[in-house]
């Protein structure tokens, strides 16, 4: 544990409201919110500026003391979870929640990290612009951790993932130096982008303070249709279709498996198929104008449709009718989780794999999960356009003791669709990043090019290693 | 100098074909195209595959011997010329020139460094597709070149850098590992982005061998316009009632000061004015669509265009009514540099300023640095869209040593015009990178955090300081 006369060093920094060492205050922030990942921490550092960051830090590498960057502590992979030891501090960027600025005009709002993802959203909508990535927790994710994880969502088809939506950042690097690049410069070959690099660094070799961040215009028109399609090949081509008839316009393009369709049926109330014949397979598909022109996004959408028709691809179509319809068919997809899980037992995988091959992937690895483990359910819906597939292996049937199957069966079945997603040239992490949950299988599934790699930044970024100790970077040994 | 043991290392390596040390082969790539820089080298180095690079990086790590990856040896700041004193061998890609799969469907090409940037026009062009980057050097710059100086072009307000291009990349590490990154996918959240990070780096980490690069749809319809403005905020809120108007169909924006077109009507024959106006500035713009639809391009345009004078932001216009005139209008714009350059000898900037400030920018610091070094004139042009000004300083009337004016006031000048993009929250290499010519201004200019990661990168991928020396990063004491 970290002694008093350290503690209070931070505290003289900070100040009463910036630094609070009681239990009841640091409880809620010791665990991730899925309760999954337990640490604890004798103190939460709150600075209130970059300036204060930059103390705090450059005190913390003087010292050797460790600290967990936190914004909303959503992450799905323990990677704002303190260690247990207790030999480090949480760092909260909460207290940083300022829109600096926000400019329809240069389409471009400042924020500071611990800007929560839905006050910007309302900021920006003020102003008649959108800022384009959503997700589930976007009312308690903040910017500086949606950055550090490089988060997706269901409009990357259009708008891309954060790491297209940052324009400029502002940072604290480990030795307490200010990375001052807030500038958003369309063209600015300086050198190696560090902008880049901590987009999706999870808080390892650097804190986020602010960034420039992209905004779009508003939706003026949106149509939501619900297509059932035979197969995901038929839904690729579907989607291609789309892309090329509707072009930019396209900003959602979801598959659904239909007994993923079922589960939401029978477990979420007031839900109902947007589509009266049962088809194996289900697309969600989204299309987005920014200004109200002729044809309307449903004309557009409903033309498109009926050329799939033609072609053969679609079996049966729906296009909401009114925008509470279009929440409904949205609905259906979000609830999908939830559904899963009142299944029973699952393991939950976020995977992406290249966009061709996705679909061979969704129907080859759950077939090959199901033989391999006997008595298991393996189904995957997700983002087809990005290649994004949620695939969940769930428990045979009557199994009710959850954790006792997954530490039987977990390692073998994780191992089991990881070795698919890299057969398959994937990504064992598409959205959450790897944190700590995913921090062994990184080291037994990347090249050791990859992993030198890895760790040769962390080194030359955080030599004394006080930036998030054990996420992301395989430790010695492992790999 | 590196003697001749060694070099048979590298020839047993690489056999006949992909070595010289013939000083009549060599010659041609020791200086930099412009003839600014010269070096020597004692062999060429041309490995035929991946694996021959791995060998060769593998050795010169061993051995200590610098190497300088060249592909089209096109930069503009002698960033692919050896040094002087003889210490590093060039090693070239361009045997490397092979384009391993090019799919229509999947919108992807898999290119090797040493492919010529028009022969992936040409091969993406022969499937139906585009792949949406060009530059003057387009017939012998190569992929490789491309990447690891992020190059821009015209077509950037639509499609990006070529950091927005490239999907996946395949590249040798200095110690002759190879990462395997070439499967493209949308979603990877797998810690610090190597992508990311040899894009732009200008061959100082590792060898970009190949990439998978994103293709667009073939331009099914396009319009080019000319604008005669009275200022540049007038051309910036054009662009504004544009982007608005036609969301992401506008591919180019260029200003021109009407000195510049000027220039090019008297030196570059026949050429003529689109308009009969002569006013202050000029605006050309291109509106691509990606398919044949009702309004045209052309019709798209012009109603944009009637919305512009309404709102008194256009003075005159014209819309090409034919490709012919269309190709008139942008050889106006890629005649610029020449026209100015028969106006005597001159200082030119690549820089970036946010784009909000390039209106003042261009006219400020003009002014500025003509009223700074009485005689000359200074003047802009550039991709107003991406804020990328192309700053020239003309000696003062008269002037016929060139070269003599440069070593007299260009240091003086450079340090004025850079010190106005700094301070206007810009770069000092906005598309052509840093090189050799830039890197002691970059050292004076670029923040204490940023020159300590340049450093801490290098040296984390670079130990043994093998890989291209004397490039991009500043040197000891530099800074």
């Amino acid at each position: 544990m970290i002694d008093t006369e350290t503690l209070q060093k931070f505290r003289d920094i900070l100040g009463p409201k910036g630094f609070t060492d009681d239990p009841d205050d640091i409880a809620p922030w010791t665990s991730d919110w899925r309760g999954r990942y337990h640490g604890t921490a004798a103190a939460i550092l709150s600075p209130a500026s970059t300036q204060e960051v930059s103390q705090v830090l450059a005190l913390a590498n003087r010292l050797g003391v460790a600290v967990v960057p936190q914004g909303g502590n959503t992450s799905m992979v323990g990677g704002a979870t303190p260690p247990m030891d207790g030999s480090a501090l949480i760092l909260s960027l909460r207290r940083m929640n300022q829109i600096r600025s926000l400019s329809a005009k240069d389409n471009l709002a400042v924020c500071e990290a611990g800007v929560i993802l839905s006050t910007l959203h309302d900021a920006a909508a003020d102003a008649g612009r959108r800022f384009p990535l959503s997700l589930g927790a976007k009312g308690s994710a903040t910017i500086g951790g949606l950055i550090s994880t490089n988060a997706g969502g269901t409009q990357v088809l259009r708008h891309g993932t954060m790491r297209a939506l940052v324009d400029g950042i502002e940072a604290v690097l480990p030795d307490g130096s200010i990375y001052e690049g807030l500038d958003a410069l369309k063209k600015d070959n300086r050198g190696y982008d560090l902008k880049q690099l901590l987009i999706g660094a999870e808080g390892t070799i650097g804190i986020v303070t602010a960034a420039s961040l992209r905004l779009v215009p508003a939706i003026a028109d949106r149509a939501v249709g619900w297509v059932g399609v035979e197969t995901p090949e038929d839904a690729l081509a579907l989607l291609r279709m789309l892309e090329s008839r509707l072009g930019g316009m396209v900003e959602g393009f979801e598959i659904i498996a239909d007994d993923g369709l079922g589960h939401v049926l029978s477990h979420i109330p007031s839900t109902r198929s947007p589509i009266e014949t049962r088809t194996p397979w289900h697309v969600l598909i989204e299309v987005d104008l920014d200004e109200q022109t002729e044809p309307s996004a449903a004309e557009r959408l409903e033309g498109a449709l009926a050329e799939a028709f033609e072609a053969g691809l679609a079996k049966d179509a729906a296009v909401a009718a009114s925008e509470a319809q279009a929440e409904a068919f949205w609905k259906i997809r979000e609830s999908l989780s939830e559904a899963e899980r009142a299944q029973g037992p699952a393991l939950q995988y976020d995977v992406s794999v290249p966009v061709a091959r996705m679909p061979a992937f969704m129907t080859q690895a759950a077939a090959a999960a199901q033989q391999a483990f006997p008595g298991t359910t393996a189904s995957s819906f997700g983002h087809l356009g990005d290649g994004n597939v949620h695939f969940h292996v769930r428990a045979p049937k009557g199994t009710s003791d959850g954790p006792a199957w997954i530490a039987a069966d977990g390692g073998r079945i994780n191992a089991f669709v990881h070795d698919a997603v890299v057969a398959a040239g994937g990504s064992i992490s598409a959205e959450h990043g790897i944190g700590q949950m995913k921090r062994t299988e990184l080291a037994r599934l990347a090249s050791p090019a990859r992993i030198a790699t890895l760790r040769a930044i962390k080194a030359a970024f955080d030599p004394r290693g006080i930036m998030n100790p054990g996420k992301l970077v395989p430790l010695d040994g492992e790999g």
